[in-house]
């Protein structure tokens, strides 16, 4: 099968809202009146962001799942997206697979492949996603205060859990690595939660690299400092099982996560809650934003803990 | 230098037109009030689209320039686009040089870096560009009508005899080679002439992979067929040089030209001589169009030749 058969056959959808879809030079789109543009793109590399033994389903849906988090950061509805991909070969056993999970998850958030490009080479994801926002309702990474509350959906740590057993360095009985594997392999994307955070949430970032470092770009963009209590942090029963000082370290800076770290104002409480339950997700308070830059990091005594955690870094890992 | 370092250092200039650039989860950008938005994504691969030896400067021009020309068939206004790059290392050198040829592409076009990523992994480049055009005037590959002329702009096949000349299969003085290499690594995107030819031309696509494997694209979606002159194809005086099976393959067939192909009704010769002129291009017509599926290929006698030239495709070639 060539370029042209297997673009048509596994990625060639009609369109729906696209005023143009796959299949000339570029597509068409003819944006909402009054909306603003929230674009990402984001690269998945084997060994980097998947391990070679993923299912494609799986990878289809982890390809698009990390790039909706980003809209989801911002507070954006996701409406289309392009994917170029290259290929080691054409195997249509992967690019079955890998279509359906990635059309299940665009499907589920009811947006469009509408272009892009395929080739040879060594595989890899690239997907760019667009999403509309009102003008001033983003959510950034600049707008934290001294005071504000720090939030986290979901809980933290599996995906690093499920690599460490892939790595050997852990063990889990079998349905425990199955569940910490779909957590790293099958991340969903917090949108409802981003667009239910708009005018409530002061700042937010999609948790990718670790939640400190991730947490960092909202302390670095904002100007500011912060106080975590370290054993606040939401994790799973799969994680509570480890001991403390892995629990701590997987959660603060596992990677992969896939939740949104944001902060809001004290007096607006209730209304994150109310939009947490809306969306069906989850948040819970990890500590609050301080004027003093860096970060102050407390056990459950309220003992100050070293910092020793890193975030990901594709050039240091 | 890790990540976002060099994100920092080589990507990060101020925003524009932009909302929001570099820097947060997403970019946001204010589409122009009743502008459709054009978008096209391309990936560059090491040994695909570019040899190990190009220089960095003219592989970040290169990797652009694809881009554009995708717009260019569609004849819109660049405005922004985002870069995701995986490299194999931090290597300075070329991350100076490759920015440089990319920002002057860039400037020159008047658009802006919004964001993008950047990951370890074999060295591949993928931009997403994003121009605007007016709704309804956008050149597509389905407006092709039977009579209507086609067009083809510069000249073909310098790329081709470039690449023949790396792999060892033909030779040519040094100079001659300097300026093939150049057609090959420094491809101009049409875009003036894309726009210019709006509410002219009544198809257009971008000649990437050969001359006729492109205008294959506006044949099949417009249902249609095409009589060309062969030895009517503009060539430079390098490839005049050649032998004449050489020349009519390398100008039908040779690939990674960027120039446009595009059809517009007889009537229409003098508007497209003049948005030509406009430009600053030269177009020569090349052939005709016809009812009858398929492709007539006549030489400078009008004898009819055998079609003995394929596309590129990346998955058979």
């Amino acid at each position: 099968m060539g370029e042209f058969d297997l673009i048509k056959r596994y990625f060639t959808r009609p369109a729906r809202r696209a005023v143009l879809g796959v299949g000339d030079d570029c597509a068409l789109w003819a944006p909402t009146a009054g909306q603003q543009w929230a674009i990402s793109s984001d690269m998945l590399v084997e060994g980097r962001h998947f391990v070679s033994t993923v299912a494609p389903e799986r990878l289809g849906h982890k390809a698009l799942a990390v790039n909706l988090s980003d809209l989801a950061a911002c507070g954006a509805t996701p409406r289309a997206f392009t994917l170029a991909l290259a290929l080691p070969r054409v195997d249509a056993g992967f690019l079955e697979g890998f279509a359906r999970g990635l059309f299940a998850l665009a499907d589920a958030h009811d947006i469009e492949l509408i272009g892009g490009d395929t080739t040879a080479g060594p595989l890899n994801i690239c997907i760019t996603v667009f999403g509309e926002v009102p003008p001033g309702q983003a959510l950034l990474r600049s707008g934290a205060r001294a005071g504000d509350a720090i939030y986290v959906s979901g809980s933290l740590g599996d995906a690093r859990l499920a690599l460490e057993v892939l790595r050997g360095a852990l063990s889990l009985p079998g349905s425990g690595f199955d569940a910490a594997r779909l957590a790293m392999e099958m991340p969903q994307p917090r949108l409802a939660l981003g667009q239910a955070l708009r005018g409530i949430a002061s700042s937010a970032v999609d948790v990718s690299d670790g939640f400190l470092g991730d947490l960092g770009h909202i302390l670095h963009r904002s100007g500011v400092g912060a106080r975590l209590q370290v054993d606040g942090l939401p994790r799973s029963a799969l994680l509570a099982g480890l001991a403390p000082a892995l629990q701590r370290q997987f959660g603060l800076s596992g990677g992969d996560d896939y939740e949104l770290a944001f902060t809001a104002p004290a007096s607006a409480r209730d209304a994150v809650q109310a939009a947490a339950a809306q969306a069906g997700v989850a948040v819970t308070q990890v500590g609050t934003i301080e004027a003093d830059p860096g970060v102050r990091l407390l056990d459950a005594r309220g003992q100050v803990l070293p910092n020793v955690y890193g975030s990901f870094d594709h050039f240091k890992s």
